[in-house]
């Protein structure tokens, strides 16, 4: 059945890089918050909905982490631009050629800054339906050292987020690594 | 398309009376989380979801909120209970008349205890892919005094919870009513 643009549900999802295996590959709490969305909520209705996936890149410190910082020169700190947006279409790519096999609609694009206030801002925006969050699923003793997103964005993105947390089986050794 | 029980997404959703309106009205934000559920999620895709009523009651502090506590015998109590349950009951049928208008599988059922304990009991229980809550989107001021179901659930049941706040043309004067 043919659904009008007016019905579709916008889900955003908002995605980053496995801290573990570094770019592109996405983050284990990213490919399960997508996948449940798949899953659970999407199912057989793949023309009822529309995944809007989000990546914000936290700028490094000094931008600096590759290079001898001496040396630096303008043409330097272009590239280094350059790279990291290319990564970050090579992670989003994971996800936007998924829901082309798939057969559901989609729109990606990255955004710099603190991930937690960017997402909120792009809910604001560009005003979801949905926003769909991976957790690491922390206890709070490591909360107070990682800080989390999800919490933040449960308690001020302006539209219903539900969050996803990792399988206990999809848990690595230490549980900050995603 | 038909799908398999396997397959079929269960949706939990956490309803209470009205405080204005007593019963058998459902408060507005549980018709909130209801129709946000059907519009957003389930949409022409029927088949693919069951969902889940649960209908939490407060036990009165001393169960003596219509008669005059000095004449009550245990067949008073009795009738009580029995009020209780007519009254959830119906406010159940609510909910169970219209998914069975749209042709969505359900369930529907009361406990009686506290309802943010007893909601996270029933999520152990069950293990729905998804618990809905409405939400009155009280500020932190107002919550103080009244405590709120959904953080206590956000926080603590072992599935996906997703929040739905009244629209705020669905606010009422005072925004501890619902």
């Amino acid at each position: 059945m043919a659904t009008s643009e007016a019905s579709v549900t916008r889900i955003m999802v908002a995605v980053n890089e496995s801290t573990i295996k570094g770019y592109p590959h996405a983050s284990i709490s990213s490919k399960g918050a997508f996948e449940w969305t798949l899953q659970k909520i999407v199912m057989s209705n793949t023309s009822g909905f529309k995944l809007l996936f989000l990546h914000v890149q936290v700028p490094d410190e000094d931008g600096f982490d590759d290079m001898d910082s001496i040396y630096a020169s303008p043409e330097d700190f272009k590239s280094l631009k350059t790279r990291d947006r290319a990564r970050g279409l090579r992670l989003l790519e994971f996800f936007v050629t998924r829901c082309h096999e798939i057969g559901v609609a989609c729109e990606a694009w990255i955004k710099k800054g603190d991930p937690k206030k960017v997402i909120c801002h792009e809910v604001r925006r560009i005003q979801p339906d949905l926003l769909v969050l991976g957790s690491r699923g922390l206890g709070p003793f490591q909360r107070v050292f990682v800080g989390t997103v999800s919490e933040f964005c449960v308690k001020h993105a302006e539209c219903p987020v539900v969050t996803i947390k990792r399988r206990s089986d999809e848990t690595p050794q230490d549980p900050v690594d995603d």
